[in-house]
């Protein structure tokens, strides 16, 4: 076996650092040698993720306070956002870095101070290289920097991204997303209060979601897209998962047996976008780095369905799977594990 | 106080039987003289329905074969769909009948017969006034036969009905709606097995389901609706509660506030039907007859969220609210009660 | 109709709070003239529970400072443990007042002391009476003061009390109890996080909790209890709900059949607390001021299974149930609603 | 690497057999060949399992009505009670075989007819070995067949293994034992119908579950165990997870350092074995083959909880341990994964 993979994860004790150490510990080409958090300084690992509880030795570290000196192959930064923007830079120029946070997901400045309320990253937003595996492959594999898709922005691109390179696509395009509890992150708040969010559903952010600029920006990266987009996000009482059901009419009138082409010859090479018969489920990709995909037509209207895991393939799966393709491995290694039937 | 009034409730079993019960019990001008329930013939209300334990000494009874000797001043038909279609002609000329079935929602013959499997009621029909009490009142208030709304039926016309009545509806409408897992009754089922429906959120019948031919039947009543509707369903891991986001556009561009002060006037004189300040949330509407409502515009798009309880709101509850109008009573009747916070 | 009994809630926020305040609402006997509530101050009641919308106009108002000029016949303390040990004394003296908190439930001070951190109130204890309405409904009728049980301990008490009065019980009693979320209160934390939470089930404060003491001093009260008790708290991941199975043994042989009718006799003229054939479930209570009871014998052991609405019968229920009783009225008034089958 | 072990799974569509595929679709010596399922032969597993979508080509098989010609080298029996009964004794000699039934559990005639309503395997019994792993080591590596423990079991008997081995155990044990809704199994019945399950929890089988008589035997296997033994089942609206609370008393005073060093004595080898500070929580081994543990007491009792998910180390999980023992490898091998931490 070649030498392993030197990690640095920044923000380990949140859910996105959770799912990182608890796909990396068990990759084979992986090592993680330093994992900080702040506030949790000095315990185990496993005292705060007590599902890791012997399976790691590791011990959370404060992040230092200059960056340059960490010698890593490729350092994780799942972080509120607003703090890998300052941070990255620092990097040795020998460190790759993947950031889950929106940091350096907005190439308009003024899009991303209007969404983000902070100063945009500038002309080191160039550097970095969008991380929706599926679509942006060949980019990966070059890229030192990459900024990882938010989960809702991962579930929505994957479910247009076939229409949008097909040219079929015409008017508006609506996408009604939905989201389980951990989306919020580990933070207790209101609005993951136990008592009242296992009976609730709402919308919240009512056009004003922060990926929208960012779904945005990556249609029109894939194709022509001019069209309008209504996105709008929701509330689920689960603990995981993102199902996106997206509204969109096609220059041609399509058969639902011309989507299924569509969709299969699209994501034919992309192991961990599957074909769903029927609708997806969030059930069926729970703990996964899959994602579903249904697509459906009544002639003039398509809806297509797409269910991931929000802190999978929406967050830290997808981030180990272009971490392989940065380094030359096979993209689904340390990513071939699936949750259960019940 | 005033003779109660005497009442049947067929099918008393299942959920929509269930909360005609536990509603009905409490109400101060009511008297629940026969329930019937085929399969549990014989056995205590409170054996079926353990929450009504020490309320009731209601016995199931097996349902006549002929309906005409029913001595009632309503029946309440709560039966699976194709049962009420032959069981409401035969009741006697004194008493009214209240279907929370599908059996008489539906005009157009054909369209009937495509979505329910069934043949159409002819000419029976047309003395069947539809039971969207906000919509309807004072037909209900003389009818003799009410067709109770589908529960998707009720938050979803009750969030597009200002907006139809309004004449600024213009192009496509698409409706995302959810609903709770009672929604597929009381039978145990695949889709409702706990171990799975816990983790679950799956879309189900695109493009298909049968209250679609409701919906747009009740809007060209309302209003002049030519508009396309799209309307979807999917299966939330809620108990109770529908939640519709429904997507439209208006010939005028509107602010917030114009939305808000439409929807408020609207339902003004609409006790059940409450303004809500952000998004509603099937929280705050469980184990009541309050349908929530938001609405929300960018100019272009209007979005409007309505959040009911399918079994109260959508089903039982309207059922009695429009039993009240039927008998002169304020609707309010028997239905003043609310959930709890958590 | 007589005048209606003023009342006062001091901690209408919290979910006690919230629960009286849905019950008096509707109490046909009470009118509500103020809920304090100091973070919340100004705020409309309904935009704190937004269950409420469109039930009520009250307004949160700022505790005063000196309670000795509220001018209300009856004021439940649904505060925090260790504020209406100073707040109950400055009431002026035609004023009764209901205690939810703990400050008054611990005749002996050192107790007190240990398990609260609090100093006791002293020689105040002696006028409270301790609000387990069907052990003790003759003392509560001329009570100025309660303090009322805890939930833990109202289902625990109610399945031991009918075995404790017999004189039938021997050796140990073990109670195994387990509580919904919303018993651990409004305010976020981490183990009411609903991502973790919803797949969890743990125990807490092994033979330490604060009802031990409660339980002991009552059962004492009850009748000869000489027996070691052990009593543990889990966590369960539902909102509402507090289940107790309680193994003890008996002195002499008894059957299935004796033990029911002694539990029947014992709460014959009980309208809350309902025998179960089989076992009890939380889904029967839930939402009500029941306690559903069942208990199993083989012989030489006995097992009682209890349970009940943390919130209702745990808490707001009983505390009305109690106010109910102090102003000679009917005891189930205002009381006598159920949740529903699903 | 050595040729693999070919496998045969006989009920392939239940939860068992669903989570057999998972683990050993993946595990680096395991090839399964034959996998049946009478109801769904001809189907793709994926199609039944759909979380295993993409990951196998298996199609469910028609068992064959004479096993002797099946040429495997171990067959899993994740059927129904009663049908490996006969089934196992038809075997080839050279095929090894794991039961996860209760067919070959109990050793006494008698008793296994009273609890199962079956006859009993007569002399085949004695070629079982009992599977609980951390107590069975050595003669699991030699057996042929094994009898896999019951959920409820393996929580059990790990939890009193440590103190029944020590001498220490005195007087009655107490266990209160709590289920998830899987272990009902993947039939839909009325107690796991989701609308009413969600809310729910209760008791059920009091003093008469089957799984008693099996705790009992393998306590007198290890030890000398003479106590009194009361075991209650209940039921959780988890999806996955069993809690024991055990309540038992000590010859000799403990401390709680003295349980904790006990029990991390007793299980210093047995790496699927957690000593948990504080309380287990079905949150941190759910989807894993760990049994979380941990022990305190006031004393006079020492309670012990243990925690597990119950189709891994309840199930499927423990019967690729045994598997692994029996060929000679290292009984880690394919189990070491973990769930996340929301």
């Amino acid at each position: 076996m070649t030498e392993k993979i030197k990690i640095a994860i920044f923000g380990g004790s949140g859910y996105g650092g959770s799912e990182l150490l608890r796909i990396l510990l068990f990759h084979p080409n992986a090592e993680i040698v330093l994992v900080t958090a702040n506030e949790q300084a000095g315990r185990p690992v496993s005292a705060v993720h007590r599902n890791l509880n012997g399976l790691t030795d590791l011990v959370f570290e404060t992040a230092p306070i200059d960056l340059s000196a960490i010698d890593v192959d490729v350092a994780f930064f799942a972080l509120p956002h607003g703090q890998a923007i300052s941070q990255i830079p620092q990097l040795g120029s020998s460190v790759k870095a993947i950031d889950l946070s929106g940091d350096f997901r907005i190439d308009d400045a003024e899009t991303f101070t209007k969404y983000y309320k902070l100063e945009h990253p500038g002309e080191k937003q160039s550097e970095f290289v969008y991380g929706l595996t599926e679509t942006n492959r060949e980019a990966i594999k070059t890229a030192r920097f990459i900024s990882n898709p938010g989960c809702f922005a991962t579930a929505t691109l994957l479910a247009l991204a076939p229409m949008v390179k097909s040219g079929l696509l015409t008017g508006k395009v609506i996408v009604d997303a939905k989201t389980g509890s951990s989306g919020s992150g580990a933070k207790t708040a209101a609005n993951t209060h136990h008592p009242q969010r296992m009976n609730s559903f709402y919308a919240y952010k009512p056009f004003t979601h922060q990926h929208v600029p960012e779904i945005e920006q990556h249609l029109r990266f894939l194709g022509e897209f001019e069209n309008a987009l209504t996105f709008m996000t929701h509330s689920l009482p689960v603990s995981r998962g993102i199902f996106a059901s997206c509204y969109l009419e096609t220059t041609a009138l399509l058969t639902d047996e011309d989507v299924e082409n569509l969709y299969k010859h699209f994501y034919a090479d992309s192991f961990f976008v599957r074909w769903s018969d029927g609708s997806p489920d969030i059930n069926w990709v729970k703990n996964t780095n899959f994602c579903d995909i249904s697509a459906h037509t009544n002639g003039s209207q398509v809806v297509v369905f797409s269910a991931i895991d929000n802190l999978v393939k929406g967050a830290a799966g997808q981030a180990v799977q272009n971490m392989n393709l940065m380094f030359g491995l096979d993209e689904k290694i340390g990513l071939v594990f699936t949750g259960g039937n019940p």
